[in-house]
């Protein structure tokens, strides 16, 4: 039959079969009929078939062998005895007569009206209305189509479950239903009209395992339609289980059952939920096993071609999923509640309303290429439905310890998919949820308490902002002032809460041993986001404000050297700075200059090996995978295994903590190690103001600043390497006095506090380099006259300060004492300088705060905010490195190129010397 | 029969069945038997079965009803009537006669020696020994099993086979031999040897299809036996299509179809290879489709439970595996050859020999889990055979330029498992091969021409590193030095090959219309990844080189500064460098010694640059995709689709070429823009050696390095700020003398040849300092006398140096001459300095020979060397990205660690300027 065997042609006998050949003769014309066999010729009592055997009427029976095996002569046609006690009907292969079948009344095998003859049953009149509606509603596709499979089965079915309680028949009237999506059209007469009306009429009947809604003999296809019911449901009683992720009582494994039945309503077996029975997509065994580990967030897509499902699904199987509770022998189940997402009560999609309005329901399918043939069942379908979607969602008791999960509920979307449709889209999701509204208030409760503690430090900050620069005033530049302090301190909150909040996720999800705690879902996810962004934003803008004033802060290079013509006795006010025969050389101050211009960007830490550890953190050792939606701690994961998708939080809390403690190790490395052993740039430059005979005055507000005390000890610093040598050396060995600014003291680094009038005074003699649009030209012959002006500015200037530092002035003298504790901490001065401005002692050398240097927490939150807000954007760390480095260096070339400038701007050097 | 419905118990009759219930009756005594249907009593002739219905002898059937389905009184036992011409015998239930199958003798159902009855045939005498051997042999596991299947099946199916020639037999047949391995043990009884018995019988008749191996009736199982069969079958004729990547002609589908036979030889459809019927691994069918796109590597694994392959395969599939070479309606087939790796002749694993050997077969199984059962079909099997391993290999024709390959050869590994295992791992895979003898001869030959030329040009180095330290001995450190510098040359030899090679593979396979390249094998790549470790190890050695000749260079900083107190004059050889009473400040050599330590490690480059950007391409825009080992030159791939694994060739040219564009990117943008319009460290150098009044000379080799010419054309330069910026003024509106050495010449820097006398008193000089174990430390009390000698060395110097410059000493004078176009080219000077060293004009700065900054070609290549060595070795970029960065980062460290304390030592600058 495959034409792996040869056959006789009609009307031939065959004699033999060997050798791969076959010997066939032709019928005597007495006997032209071959019998069913197909070895010998018979004589046929009526005509004979295509093929040649003999051929008998309706109801009667071939006979062509003797009840011993004895060929006839002549076939015979034999009736069967429909009538009792006989009761017989030819068989399917119309060679026997055997008993009819047991819902024929018992005196014939004939099904006489008003009986009505349905799916081989013989069903008694008056039990079902016979008028009812085969059709399959298409509502997404607008089609409605008789289906072959509903026209020949939907009322045997139905008569056959309600009048012999047949419980293939219940249960294929139940698969109906379901194929309908659980619909009620508000008729009776559709699938799911009909099962509800058997359905009603069980009420008196017990019903199965102590179920209401799972009528004896019946499939349990609802729950009931009370409002409200849903959430008793799914919110009440939690499974009897708790989920644990590690120790002696780890339990992870989710295990769902199914009763699969086939569309004719036959059990066929129990199946453990896994593989591929409600995973559709295929995937590795490991991976699709994933899923049902508890904690992992699964989501698994595809697009499957529709001739392939309809290889693949020739009929539809439907399952009726528990979860299986465990013990053993007495294990016990507990139904998963099914919604059907599209389930239309009445014409309303009342599954997509608000959860009282749910409907929830038992059993579902995957693939039906079945109700959707409209001739006969062996057409192929107009249309497919296929579940596009199933979702199990696993909702956490709150405030569980014990890893206590209310029942979960499952989610199926199906689609109707017309046959001419390539692919259809598949997914299967499983998804963790808790009530993150705790969470949600406590985080609400944090930004609330310290953005009102940041209000009061920025207003603090403004008071000592009006104080320095020595203005009572309240206007608006006071206002916007204040506002900018905010954005920094309110931007610290933001990152300070997001931080703490992902930090706790990471700790508290992936460290927990039995559950207690979920993370959020995506959407959930959305405020989170939000907040990282207000942090970002508000960071930006400090760090911008920093930067334009440190680009803009008054810078003077007091040089304390005199004329050696004047002899080497120590330099005091000494009137005139006119030229001298023998000039002070320029070119200590072009070194001190020069190195103030490069530690403008020094930093605390090293960015590049910032952002190089990170990544080797986060890609080469692999801890990006902590930020997966599972609850492994687990850093290296093999290609077989299922990787969930990432959580923005958990991303966001490694990303940035994993920054922060690198950025503080390299801190403390550096400040620790680096500048005791190896260098200290801010110290070096201390050491070269006082080596070069230089002092430094900064006044990064109008009367407030740093002073830097480098006057030499030896009186001359202008000399050649010998004297050099031999000042460092005599030093070295204490034979000279002591660096600082008061007498035997060493402390070099003052924060100062100007009165009104010596600033006024400051601004005076400054007023002829002010006029100076732009860094002095050395080729633009029209400034020649300004030269001049700017060479004596210079020097007055330098005169000026010089006899301040030396008391010279009694109207502006200065006394030096040490800060309270109290306003080291606030970051503010208590006294006000009216008589005479305060040099305050600072050995913490805070004029680094005008650097790069000082402000390392300020780029460091930045660094890590840009970091995080360009991952979060496009999840990937490399991308965010390669562009939080661009972005470094970028800020850093402004910063040297603006602070430059206003180094040329301010002290007169070329810029020639700032290389 | 499921527990759906209910059945009345042994003895009753079954009444009615209705609403879900059951009536059942006791039989009466007198009919105490109950019929087959269940609805009715019967007496009976005999006994009784467990069931309760009546039983009949055997060979005998039993009658309830007669012929019109009356059902009888008493039943009754008919004895079917064996003999001629009724041949009857009870059919499979027992109800009725049949005719007897039709292999038994024509006057009876019995089957009477010498005639012998197996597997239900009647097989004549004479035709094969029944001495069959039905033992399955386990080699791997040392074990024999007497299988069932072959016990049952084995004689039967080879008689019926020879006998009958009876087309399912012979298949059922050769899968046994196909389950046994296609061994033969070298009897002729076992299921090879049968098989083969058969085979040689039928050399008379026609084969199929013409080909010669496959007989009529047979399966083909075996090519010929004959010696170096396997080469020619693999090697002679390409398969008639041409495979193609792009184009109108676009061709990469291999389409493979498989004839699939049951166990028992029944022939079951054509199957197209794909999806999961060769590829055991479950995967998304995207994966596993994509083995089968021509030029994709594949390999798929995966660890299998063997529990589960018991449940899926309960009985084995055997595949005859064809080639589709389309054609429409009529498609040609191209059968596969098939190498079973466990194969064995006589005991010879002769497949795992070399290739003349090899004895091709055809037809192959995944799963065998019925040989290894021993007692009966339905015990579990002892051991399961799995195909382990199955690879598929393509050979390209030799310089095919359309695409052409040889017949594929699919190579099975067989792995026995007991069934107590719990995993066995299985691959596919798919490999394609071309011959790489001419490509490596290629490369070798390539490698054998450039490295003869770099022993020349690595003479040619050492000849003018002997000219150049004034030696003439050829001595071991000529050959030590020699060998540096071929390390160097050599490496550049095997970075130019390797690189040349891997852009070769990347272009050409990437972008190749029709095939003509296929990528080499892991297994090939080795001697190229060889290579590459040359490269790196051989530029490690020449950078070591550099970097100690870089830290060890002369220098010395001559200041042309006078005092003042002797008026403004040009200063000539001004005899007694004593200690003048206004002295001459030491802050502009500090200055210059300061830019000078700065620029050590300048390059042209930014190396953290150009490792984000390598970064950025190959991690964030997907560069890296192109190295997998597949045609497609696509950047972006879907997590959906397959990954094949990387090309190590791929990878490195890659990675190279990437990292050698973005340097050469960088350095034309760092040297034609930055240079230009941002700032430029060298010239700036220059600049500030002019400004300062410092001259500086740099000595590389013993008589031959650098000079800067820095002598200030204003006379002085330790001035005060007026002064600088008139001077500056001045010389930018050009009323002043240019810079140059010679008058009225712009060009500042020489390279120099010194004499060897000037040489020895530059020594002579030097002593003092030299004797200096370590750098001055200004603690050391000891050293005091230390100071004197340096500082007065230092003017000794400072003073000899100007004079030579000024040519005050007749007998060290020089000349300034340019040097010649193939001087420069080769690095060489021709003219010996014997009488007067000679200054060569250099305008490119070449004294940056002695800095990072002008060695940037090597310094790139050993970065890339370095990145594509970590990434070999890793696989990860990111890895070899942030190791790169370290190795920059400490070699930046020690050369400016070392440059800085050379620098101290040989300049006397005090360590505590040079920051």
């Amino acid at each position: 039959m495959q034409g792996l065997s040869c056959i006789c042609i009609t009307g031939y006998q065959t004699l033999t079969t060997d050798k791969g050949s076959i010997t066939c003769q032709l019928c005597p014309s007495d006997k032209p009929a071959v019998t069913t066999g197909g070895f010998e010729c018979i004589r046929c009592p009526g005509s004979l078939t295509d093929e040649g055997n003999c051929k008998c009427p309706q109801g009667s029976v071939l006979v062509e062998r003797d009840v011993n095996g004895n060929l006839l002569d002549e076939a015979r046609c034999e009736t069967c005895n429909r009538n009792a006690p006989a009761l017989a009907v030819p068989n399917s292969s119309g060679d026997r007569c055997e008993r009819c079948q047991a819902t024929f009344i018992n005196t014939s095998c004939d099904c006489n009206p008003p009986n009505v003859l349905a799916g081989g049953l013989c069903i008694p009149p008056g039990s079902l209305s016979t008028n009812v509606n085969p059709s399959v509603n298409y509502a997404q596709l607008k089609v409605s189509i008789q289906s072959a499979w509903f026209v020949n089965n939907l009322y045997s079915s139905s008569a056959a479950c309600l009048v012999f309680s047949n419980l293939t028949a219940c249960q294929s009237l139940g698969n109906m239903c379901v194929m309908n999506m659980h619909s009620f059209s508000g008729l009776s007469t559709d699938a799911c009209g009909l099962f509800n009306t058997i359905f009603r009429s069980r009420a008196a009947l017990s019903s199965t395992q102590d179920i209401s809604y799972w009528r004896n003999n019946l499939p349990w296809l609802y729950y009931g339609d009370e409002p409200g019911l849903a959430s008793r449901v799914l919110q009440t009683d939690p499974v009897p289980i708790g989920f644990s992720f590690r120790g002696r009582n780890k339990n992870t494994d989710i295990k769902l059952l199914a009763a699969v039945y086939n569309v004719r309503g036959e059990f066929l077996r129990w199946e453990p939920v896994g593989g591929s029975n409600l995973q559709l997509c295929p995937d590795t065994t490991t991976k699709q096993a994933a899923a049902f580990s508890f904690g992992t967030a699964y989501q698994q897509s595809c697009d499957l071609s529709v001739a392939k499902l309809l290889d693949t699904h020739p009929e539809p199987l439907f399952y009726d999923v528990f979860m299986d509770l465990g013990g053993g022998e007495n294990s016990k189940l507990l139904p998963l509640p099914t919604l059907v997402y599209n389930q239309q009560y009445n014409g309303r999609f009342i599954n997509q309303e608000s959860m009282k309005n749910w409907y929830l329901s038992r059993r579902m399918f995957l693939v039906d290429t079945l109700s959707g043939r409209e001739k006969s069942m062996s057409s192929p379908p107009k249309i497919i439905r296929v579940a596009s979607s199933v979702k199990i969602r696993f909702q956490l008791v709150p405030r569980t310890q014990e890893g206590q999960v209310f029942p979960p509920l499952m989610t199926v979307t199906y689609r109707d998919v017309p046959i001419d449709t390539q692919a259809v889209s598949i997914t299967f999701s499983v998804e963790y949820e808790m009530d993150q509204n705790e969470a949600r208030a406590k985080t609400d409760t944090a930004l609330g308490v310290m953005g009102g503690v940041a209000v009061l430090y920025s207003l603090l900050k403004t008071v000592s902002w009006k104080r320095r620069i020595a203005s009572p005033l309240i206007d608006v530049e006071t206002m916007l002032k204040f506002l900018l302090f905010y954005a920094g301190d309110l931007a610290n909150v933001f990152f300070a809460v997001t931080v703490g909040t992902g930090l706790y996720w990471l700790i508290f999800y992936k460290a927990q041993q039995f559950v207690s705690v979920l993370l959020p879902l995506p959407a959930q996810e959305e405020q989170f986001v939000t907040y990282i962004g207000c942090a970002f934003a508000l960071k930006a803008i400090q760090f911008l404000h920093k930067l334009i004033l440190q680009v803009s802060v008054d810078i003077f290079f007091i040089d304390w050297e005199r004329p050696r013509s004047k002899a080497s006795r120590p330099v005091q006010a000494t009137g005139e700075p006119k030229r001298d025969p023998s000039p002070v050389s320029i070119w200590r101050t072009y070194f001190v200059a020069n190195e103030w211009n490069e530690i403008q960007t020094i930093r605390k830490i090293s960015p590049t090996f910032q952002i190089m550890a990170v990544l080797f953190f986060l890609e080469v050792l692999g801890f990006s995978n902590l930020a997966l939606r599972d609850p492994w701690p687990t850093l290296e994961r093999s290609a077989q295994v299922y990787t969930p998708p990432y959580s923005l939080m958990l991303r966001y809390g490694l990303a940035a903590t994993l920054w922060l403690c690198i950025g503080v190790l390299q801190v403390i490395f550096f400040t620790v190690f680096h500048e005791h052993f190896v260098e200290d740039k801010i110290r070096q430059f201390v050491d070269l103001c006082s080596i070069s005979n230089i002092s430094v005055l900064l006044l990064s507000h109008r009367c407030f600043g740093y002073y830097i005390h480098g006057r030499s000890v030896h009186g001359h610093a202008d000399t050649n390497m010998e004297e050099m040598n031999n000042n460092l050396k005599r030093e070295s060995e204490s034979l000279c006095g002591q660096r600082g600014l008061l007498p035997n003291t060493e402390i070099q680094t003052f924060q100062v506090s100007l009165t009104n009038r010596l600033r006024s005074q400051y601004e005076r003699i400054r007023e002829p380099l002010n006029r100076r649009s732009r860094p002095s030209r050395l080729m633009d012959a029209s400034s020649a006259n300004q030269f001049e002006q700017n060479a004596r500015a210079y020097h007055t200037m330098n005169h000026f300060l010089g006899s301040i530092i030396d008391h010279a002035h009694s109207d502006m003298d200065y006394i030096v004492k040490d800060k309270l504790m109290f306003e080291r901490v606030i970051g503010m001065e208590f006294l006000e300088p009216s008589e005479k401005s305060i040099f305050y002692n600072d050995e913490a050398h805070s004029f680094s705060d005008v650097l790069f240097y000082g402000n390392e927490a300020t780029l460091l939150i930045f660094d890590t905010l840009f970091f995080c807000v360009v991952d979060l954007g496009s999840q990937s760390f490399v991308l965010a490195a390669v562009l939080t480095y661009v972005q470094q260096m970028i800020f850093r070339l402004i910063r040297n190129a603006l602070g430059r400038r206003n180094l040329v701007n301010k002290t007169l050097v070329d810029d020639r010397f700032l290389i």
